[in-house]
């Protein structure tokens, strides 16, 4: 490191930086724990577990003074869980993001573009990010309306393929759109396909939506969603955790989405083709332990290959309507008919008809819950199918 | 009882009627056995516990002398796990059908339609057959080649929807085709949509195939179905439990899915809307512990309403493939692609490029395995799926 690079740690006492940190959006009182975290921020890629590993160990700012001193074959300090060959790994490619230019550049850039900064000592910090660990990022940079991130306490997130189907479009439509009227915050990765529609569709029920980019949030990318990402930065955010300006990398969309998964309270993988990145996404969420759901799709469409096997394989909840997503919440929806046939009122009927020792016809039993035959028929087979009933050439009785 | 009634447990030495039973065609060597069980299949309805209560307790011969010999309000045999209400109701059913001449016609009806009749006692009898307890039949009524039964060790039901769609019947045409190409025997209900489009696609790969009807094993039901059920009875078999000429009820097609559940080695749902029968065949496999699949399909469409019920609540496989298919027989078909992705060679490639300590980046994978890079970072996501390889700003490596 040339003696010209100013001291790392000494960022957060340079005037002309905190004169900066003071025109930032930020709901934060201590203005030097902000720069010290944004200085990781522009310091380490996304998820850099050693990074993450230092600061547990150090605290941010004594990992950033360690790092700024350290010489090039430096040993570990001791408590931090990192290896000698990852530290040297990480100096090497941290060495050329010290200082304080780049940092300086990412202030202002983000007082230009009136982002709002977040970072977990201050207001605002999603309450699930620090599932991640050493992954967590160290700052979130937000453009639009920060306090929208306050719904990411009720929120899914609806993924799938850029290249969807008109059928992955209708559902993610219907899906994104029928969860934002009932408040929950629809969260996605503003791309093509699936993550566009369901931004789209929660704005159109004037819900809020948060878009989570692989680049800087000032950044839109792809260009032909500047409406889009405009709508969503007023309704709700748009939120990075690299600086702005930072170009959209394939590392990026892949760390990107283990923040779509970590901030969300479930995640739904529309449509997926075999290699889709939602899968990713889906990974993330199972390795954080978040419900996870998957919309089936004819097993002859090569874009829903990816939902069967997240329903195969990972053990995702089959998801046909928004009733079946709220279940992922832990939320039920009686008004829904699919999925509240445990509750529907044939169903009451029919139970309240029927005896646990008496063996009754179904005719019977249609006359005494006053329901048609065909109804009282249907009712049964899905009793019969759950083990609450049993039959027998007699007819119908309560399960014992 | 009239005293001009032979006395049932007369039946078996009835000169004529011994005869009669012996031009059937049946492998059993006691033609006494034989006939008890075929008048117990006159007498009791599909799925008869009390009947199977009865004869576990007191032996088939004995449970009908018990029967034909019993006041109106007899007591249950001590042993019999049969309430005296159910007797008393049970004898009320029996009772008309007592008597030597609905057997002796049953018998004959059996000799002119060439049928094989199978017991428990004889050969033939499909091995998982005794797990249905009490609720087991009496005797097989078999039309075509009786021996294809044995072929039921390794078998799949494929059932569904009558008014499938053009994608249930194309997937349930797949399926089927491919399985009996691989020699599986499939089994079905004979019925309009998947049910003959399955046998169909059997017979067309040279397969076996099994029908179970609700009807009489003569009987044809649907008519339209006519050639089909030759066809059937050509390479494969009609099986009934109910006597020749018998027509088929409600009651009986509910039973008929217990049985088409039970002699199968796995049940597969292709499509069903929201009271499809198929349903039922499914809630029997699941209470008898067989391995149940459910094909998805658009979430959109109401005939696959009920597959996805039991992919979401009855944790059904999902299938969307003979591979998946096979899978439930415990059987993995290496030469398929979809579901063999865990032995696919490009996996096993991307392993062996794959260090457990140092980080190795897409491209230096690319080069060790031979792959592309869009493949590794395709077998990458997947293994990151599994949760075995982790990845980290300097590459992937083996998970710890």
């Amino acid at each position: 490191m040339s003696a010209a690079t100013p001291h790392p740690a000494d960022l957060s006492r340079d005037p002309d930086l905190l004169r900066d940190a003071d025109g930032l959006n930020a709901p934060v009182a201590d203005r030097r724990a902000l720069l010290l975290r944004l200085a990781w921020s522009v310091i380490a890629e996304p998820g850099d577990g050693v990074a993450g590993r230092l600061a547990a160990a150090l605290g941010v700012a004594g990992a950033l003074e360690f790092v700024s001193t350290a010489r090039e074959r430096a040993l570990p300090p001791s408590g931090a869980d990192v290896s000698a060959r990852e530290l040297a790994a990480a100096l090497e490619r941290w060495r050329p993001r010290l200082g304080a230019r780049l940092l300086r550049d990412a202030v202002r850039a983000a007082r230009r573009a009136r982002l709002t900064v977040l970072i977990p000592e201050g207001e605002l910090w999603p309450s699930r990010l620090p599932d991640l660990g050493p992954h967590a990022p160290f700052a979130l940079w937000v453009r639009g309306d920060a306090p929208a991130l306050a719904r990411l306490e009720r929120s899914i997130a609806i993924v799938g393929a850029r290249a969807a189907t008109p059928y992955g479009e209708h559902v993610a439509g219907m899906l994104a759109g029928e969860l934002a009227e009932r408040g929950v915050c629809v969260v996605s990765g503003g791309a093509y396909g699936v993550d566009g529609v369901s931004h789209r569709a929660a704005l159109g029920a004037g819900g809020p939506t948060i878009a989570f980019v692989a680049g800087g949030a000032d950044r839109v990318y792809p260009a032909a969603h500047a409406h889009l990402f405009a709508r969503i930065a007023e309704r709700g955010a748009v939120v990075s955790e690299v600086p702005p300006g930072v170009a959209p990398t394939k590392w990026r969309f892949l760390q990107r989405n283990r923040l779509i998964a970590a901030v969300s309270g479930a995640t739904v993988v529309v449509e997926a083709g075999r290699r889709s990145g939602s899968l990713n996404t889906a990974g993330h969420a199972a390795a954080l332990g978040r419900p996870l759901g998957a919309v089936p799709g004819p097993v002859t469409s090569a874009t829903s290959e990816g939902s069967h096997r997240l329903l195969r394989e990972f053990d995702a909840m089959c998801i046909t309507s928004c009733a079946d997503a709220l279940e992922l919440l832990g939320e039920w929806d009686e008004a829904a008919a699919p999925s509240g046939e445990r509750t529907r009122p044939e169903t009451i009927r029919v139970l309240d008809a029927l005896a646990p020792r008496a063996w009754r016809d179904a005719d019977e039993i249609a006359r005494r819950s006053g329901l048609s035959l065909a109804e009282v028929q249907a009712q049964l087979g899905l009793l019969e199918l759950d083990g609450r009933v049993e039959s027998d050439p007699e007819g119908w009785r309560l399960a014992r």
